[in-house]
């Protein structure tokens, strides 16, 4: 067999290559990223998900290393799981790699791993594959993309990136390193399509800037901002506009202050330290003196924002004359809690600000027109649109043929799709188990097809269950014991209906074997359900 | 206990004043309309909702009329219920007569309803209300807007509208009456409020009439066009582009086919016999001569459209070359649902054109430089935004200050909130049951809060029954029977280790009152299951 360049992406749910990727060369394996994914609104019970890096199994003895973009979740929130079975050095910049660690010691796992810092500009070797991450800007600091060359040629993966030339740490994007790469010639670019259903060109992060400074000039009470707990750069925004306005900051929510600490720490965040102050010490001060980062942006019920639009937190109380601002984008799935969230703080009196009414968030990715600077910028000869679901990825194809890219040189795939690289062929090859895995309580992978089927079902129409008493008669032992949820509230005509209708059952079949009794006592009981409610619950019965 | 107008909005999810909405004097209701809405992602197990009514109940044969505004589900969809109670006649423009009827028929209420079919422009009695219906464009025919004459003064309700100057039927909104309106006086103007967060004017239909010829034009295959059942004049402008490019048409989905034919019956569809095929004959003409329109532009998994993106559908199979238009907007709440949909009809090859990346749909529903001239035009004294959700109604008040009416003269109010008129004065009243009904498979309204709460347990952790033989000593008689669903996958290991907790609390408890034995059990195995899973399902235990 020929040596053949294999490029994988493993992980993702709905979008695709975007959580983790491998690239393979003979018995060398290189990873890229390793991050969570939120479940869907189907996904009944599912807390987040993880990349299905079964492939890698039986080759981690092959891997050389894995690298890290950026310390978003979704490109690193899975290093716990996946560095269980991956014994391969980590390569990630100072940033990225403090939240790394701070990940890998909740797992237990800082002194098993090997973590080697980087900088963009830097060129190094990892095992075959010469790396050379270059700087990307983003909502992020510290955020990089990949150049990798590999024996069949040169590699580019973007990163998540936006072409923002005034970012909020004035660190632009290394346009001159893209440049070089296509001076060298690019076998083929991975780049992310997350926008490539938006035209024109993203607004820089500062933009923000001005439209926090509007909110802070004529916010008389509080102000509270949420937005993601790893979203740097927000972070300094608002502590910047607090410090202007003579406010006060308190961050909330756990994950927000390590994100914080490490920030700050490492230089990544400027904030005095008398400038920041516990939340309980928000009710000692003026309320035009305070402002709240918290977590919740995405409305889930248990962070701080679904706390405080509920009226559930311990020490803070929405209340007319606050300004709440909703710093981010609704994830897909989540926009009807994001709207419960902002109905619920507008009935509170707060004067609620977000990204539909005011200009309080951009995206971090890069649109059309930046997506096309991008591809002339490195002129790949292969293009594999990545990060996005396969709406975006067949748009960003759709814009790369109208730029003069070859339909046969793009190549659209799900994950767990090989993509097979010569120096001058793209195929795709076999389809592995690729894609995503339930994490759920504290079990990973537990949860297959079958039980989540069972939730659905159970969520639709709940249960009946019955414990009859039989002596292999046909006559009913005492009173059957019923106990049912999520179906109906049930009342005592119910319960002597369905009585009546054990007993006739236990008349006809009782004298039989007790296993054919229970279900047929199970079907007559389904069946008298279904005429009485139009439900299809899960119907048990138990003899005793 | 002086006179008083009191306005009372009944009905909705998210949504106020929109499904259904009293209008009291003394001892004489008027309503207006009678809709459904589709359920928020965590009601689980609900197929709709209709509106809490139950404050007229005791008041029915006060109840003079009931006004419908158009044919939408979310305004005439409860009709089947609410005329079980209502003996009051329904008053209506001819083609949501026609729709109404056919609900009407489907309840087994047809006969015993009294139906006066109305034009816009005419000015009639309802008891001692005077009404005065005026035509409103929307994306739907024969829409109109109310004009209420009361002892207390002039109520102008907008009904769903949009400023359409070229709207597909060609007669725009009626202007002259607003006018007409306001030279009278208007005490309390009741306006939609769907897109107060949108600047600017919402394109006429008529854009659509454009888009669909571009893409009837360059179509090699079918084109398949997905819309709500009831968006008559789009179902009109997909027959014109059929027509005009030599294509035949196949209406699917019942909903629809119902819709067409009220509609082409009473004139307000036009489409010629011999351009209608059954979905059947698709698959005879060669697929340049093939259009069809279908429901599920929601994503819905049983509507035509779930069924092609699943490749479930009896006579159709998405393949290369087809072009599939999405031609609605997402429903808050279903972007996931729409999403997914999209990203499997273009891996099945099929061409998608939606909202996002192509002119297929426009609102129905005025923005804000609509809302201003509305306000302009009928100048109220009062204003009660309606038609939204809690962001949408604060944004239309903003909207309405700027505009001069001074904030104490507009009510912003939940679903069940009385809003109290007299000709110089407006305030809030009391507050009685007002929102929604679940209906749940064929019962209405006896899914409580307790059994939906269940329902979200059950759908996240399932349940755990242990049927335990006891006789009182201590000792466990055989073995237990377990069964769980939604949980985990059991297996031998799990099984034996729960017994071992089940015998360990029988050998301490096994000799007390069974009741008490039974909670022990109950809560070791609750313990054991959250150690394990980290999860809480609900746990029963039966003795036997």
């Amino acid at each position: 067999m020929s040596s053949k360049l294999r490029i994988i992406p493993l992980g993702g749910c709905g979008e695709i290559g975007k959580n983790m990727t491998a690239i393979e060369y003979d018995d060398h394996i290189l990873i890229i990223d390793a991050g969570i994914m939120f479940p869907e609104n189907d996904m009944l019970g599912i807390d987040y998900i993880i990349p299905d890096y079964n492939y890698l199994m039986d080759k981690l003895d092959k891997i050389e290393g894995i690298l890290f973009t950026h310390g978003h979740e979704d490109h690193v929130g899975a290093v716990g799981h996946v560095m269980k079975d991956i014994k391969a050095p980590i390569y990630a910049t100072p940033l990225t790699v403090g939240l790394l660690e701070n990940k890998l010691q909740r797992a237990g796992l800082l002194k098993s791993v090997t973590i080697n810092p980087i900088q963009a500009g830097d060129v190094f070797q990892v095992g075959i594959f010469t790396v050379e991450p270059f700087h990307m800007a983003h909502s992020i600091p510290d955020c990089v993309g990949f150049g990798i060359g590999t024996p069949a040629g040169l590699i580019v993966h973007s990163g998540d990136y936006k072409f923002d030339h005034t970012p909020v740490d004035g660190w632009p994007p290394d346009f001159a390193k893209l440049a070089e790469f296509a001076h060298r010639g690019v076998l083929c670019l991975m780049a992310d399509s997350t926008n490539a259903e938006r035209e024109g060109w993203t607004l820089s992060e500062s933009v923000i800037t001005a439209a926090l400074d509007d909110v802070f000039s004529v916010a008389e009470g509080r102000v509270i901002v949420a937005s993601f707990a790893s979203l740097v750069s927000r972070i300094q925004q608002v502590a910047n506009a607090a410090y202007k306005h003579g406010r006060k900051l308190a961050i909330t929510g756990r994950s927000m202050r390590d994100t914080v600490n490490i920030a700050r720490k490492l230089g990544y965040i400027d904030i005095p330290d008398n400038m920041l102050i516990d939340i309980s010490e928000t009710s000692k001060l003026p309320a035009n003196q305070v402002t709240v980062m918290a977590t919740g942006a995405q409305g889930e019920p248990t962070s701080v924002m679904g706390r405080l639009a509920h009226g559930r937190h311990p020490h803070l109380n929405i209340q007319a004359g606050d300004t709440v601002i909703l710093s981010a984008h609704a994830i897909p799935g989540n926009e009807e809690t994001v709207t419960n969230i902002i109905n619920r703080l507008l009935q509170r009196g707060a004067n609620v600000l977000y990204e539909d009414i005011a200009r309080v968030h951009v995206s971090g990715h890069a649109s059309r027109e930046e997506m096309k600077l991008l591809i002339n910028l490195v002129r790949p000869k292969f293009l594999i649109p990545v990060h996005g679901e396969r709406r975006h990825l067949v748009q960003h194809a759709k814009l790369a043929e109208q730029m003069g890219i070859p339909k046969d040189n793009i190549a659209i795939v799900e994950n767990g799709t090989v993509i097979e690289l010569t120096s001058t062929t793209m195929s795709i090859g076999e389809r592995i188990p690729g894609g995503h895995v339930y994490v759920d309580g504290s079990g990973v992978g537990d949860i297959g097809r079958k039980v989540m089927r069972d939730r659905e079902r159970l969520a639709e129409s709940g249960f009946f269950m019955a414990a009859v008493g039989s002596n292999g008669t046909g006559q009913l032992l005492g009173k059957p014991e019923y106990i049912t949820r999520g179906l109906i509230n049930m009342d005592e005509e119910w319960e002597s209906e369905i009585t009546e209708v054990v007993t006739r059952v236990m008349e006809l079949h009782g004298r039989k074997a007790e296993k054919r009794v229970s279900s047929f006592i199970e079907e007559a009981i389904s069946r008298y359900l279904y005429n009485e409610t139009g439900k299809r619950p899960m119907v048990f019965v138990v003899l005793k």
